[in-house]
């Protein structure tokens, strides 16, 4: 099916607008804004203020830069957590991730991305220095990297390393290993043969 | 990955907006949101104001029932096209597929679905008496079924051609090139071209 034959210019447009998401091609745009014609006024109405309003209003926390309604955000300001351990992390889907977890008690640097010359996002681009600010003012005891296990999330997690190396603080990463509920057979040889090398006392995991 | 830990009600409220459009759970929800917060406002508001402009000022062609951006769209008010010849089918989408054969040079009733029991949909719900009040009025010669050639579609256009046949008027249904089963949303171009030529007697099918 081409698209060259709109019945309305204002149909053509919000199919144009809505294709322009990732992901989303012109025959799901078609789908999703006829499901909206299909609603009521004010649903869309509702739908489309939530939009321009969280891109107007939104804010970055200026501690950690997660996104957030205030100047600082819920988990900056929770006295109950504890600021002096922060938790790298490339995005603001990781701090969900990691709060899912319920494991974690301590705040986040968010980097808002990961060193990839493919793509053009060099140290520069990313809250790096400001993560050396939170280091240097003495605001962090441990630093720990929960960056993706790739080569970018390597190359990351290497170069603030160096940055970082000098300071009088932990640094830590993630553990790399099996996965829970993994089955060895079908774990890759490297992680695995990492996960050798760095087994653990058992009684730890009791 | 639940989503218990949203760092900004606001982008909760859009991830949640999002997630009511049909086949977007709160993952991809999520994902296009953070897309959004990454281009500059007036994009945003470009896409928002597409979908508000659209649900508020789109109109139904009062001939045809097709969405248009005037009292009567495109086709109908197109002296080229032949006003004596209808094509009825479910949707919108389904018009934009016929059009796009450029095999077809009559005009349309778009009837806005199918009759369907099990999503309790009857004749009533659809654009059936409009289209009756069409012929009534004598302004066709020749009404042709256009819809799925599924139960639901055989049952619609069985429906309408008992409504239809003490008209003096010739009833036409795709020819059967369209496989049996298949949506005509997803039908390609040149099958459905040839079933409009092709087109046969509906009364052959009974």
């Amino acid at each position: 099916m081409t698209f060259d034959h709109f019945p309305s210019k204002l149909l053509e447009n919000a199919v144009n607008e809505f294709s322009k998401l990732p992901g989303i091609g012109k025959k799901t745009a078609l789908r999703l804004v006829l499901h909206l014609l299909k609603k009521e006024p004010d649903e869309v109405a509702r739908f489309s203020k939530a939009l321009t309003q969280l891109r107007d209003e939104v804010k970055h926390c200026r501690i950690c830069r997660n996104i957030s309604d205030s100047d600082v955000c819920n988990i900056c300001s929770n006295p109950a957590r504890d600021h002096r351990l922060v938790c790298v992390v490339e995005n603001i889907r990781d701090v969900m991730s990691v709060e899912n977890t319920q494991q974690y008690r301590g705040v986040y640097h968010v980097l808002g991305g990961i060193i990839s010359p493919m793509d053009g996002i060099g140290p520069a681009d990313l809250e790096i220095d400001s993560l050396l600010e939170r280091v240097s003012k003495g605001e962090a005891d441990e630093v720990i990297f929960a960056l993706s296990t790739t080569m970018e999330g390597d190359s990351t997690n290497f170069y603030i390393f160096k940055k970082l190396k000098d300071h009088k603080i932990k640094i830590t990463t993630l553990a790399r290993g099996v996965s829970i509920g993994d089955e060895i057979e079908y774990t890759d040889e490297i992680t695995l043969g990492r996960s050798i090398v760095n087994r653990m006392l058992f009684e730890n995991f009791m």
